[in-house]
């Protein structure tokens, strides 16, 4: 595994699944691209740290005790790709999904791009979002 | 770029674009696994060279010029990441998806997994079907 897979994982633990704010200034580039992740708000946006923390909250408060586990990991040159899977309750609304209450699991994969300080500069995302729509609109 | 990322462009160029059945038998491994595949009708099982070819054919029927194109690549150990993009002009009948004529484009992520002799043992793959259900039930 290399080091940066190893910073990925943190990343994912300290700023998904533990919400810390405070860690998105540790682990990020002062600009961060969202190169490429359809149907996200932010899909094709360039956010600053504060941007990303702010998209941080919107995205884990529907969704507050989520967690997103490495199931696959490929590292060359200057990116990370991770398959993961992600799990979750839907305690609060979403756009267009009012709570459900239910537990919901997602999977998805994600290239990860570093600068030389292996900070992250952006992503390229694809993610079974027609699961989700499956399990909260039945 | 790896060897095996080229194997994989090579790959995604004949079986999947071309539509070449005999060079199934050049890439694959005897057994093929789909560990992951959500709303693929394979997902979970392992296929024969001969039941690949089966799913290849169901899987083009409907969008017979269809043509995957890699973004994004990293490849580790006996794995090879590829972010592609996908166009198709919807052709023929699909589940649940009658033919409707219309240019159709999709995104995702599949893990490659090779053997010592570089064929293909199997994937794990993630899709943004949801945009493609929006596109064709719009």
């Amino acid at each position: 595994m290399s080091d940066r897979t190893e910073i990925l994982r943190r990343f994912l633990e300290d700023v998904w699944n533990q919400g810390e704010e405070a860690a998105v200034d540790r682990y990020l580039a002062s600009a961060y691209k969202i190169e490429h992740d359809p149907h996200d708000p932010w899909h094709g946006k360039t956010l600053t740290r504060d941007e990303f923390k702010q998209r941080l909250r919107a995205a884990r408060a529907p969704f507050p005790d989520q967690r997103f586990t490495v199931v696959h990991s490929a590292a060359e040159a200057d990116r990370v790709a991770a398959a993961w899977a992600w799990s979750a309750t839907h305690k609060g609304d979403a756009p267009g999904l009012p709570a459900t209450g239910r537990a919901v699991t997602m999977t998805g994969i994600t290239f990860y791009f570093f600068d030389s300080d292996d900070r992250l500069t952006g992503h390229w995302q694809a993610v079974d979002r027609l699961g989700v729509m499956m399990q909260l609109r039945a």
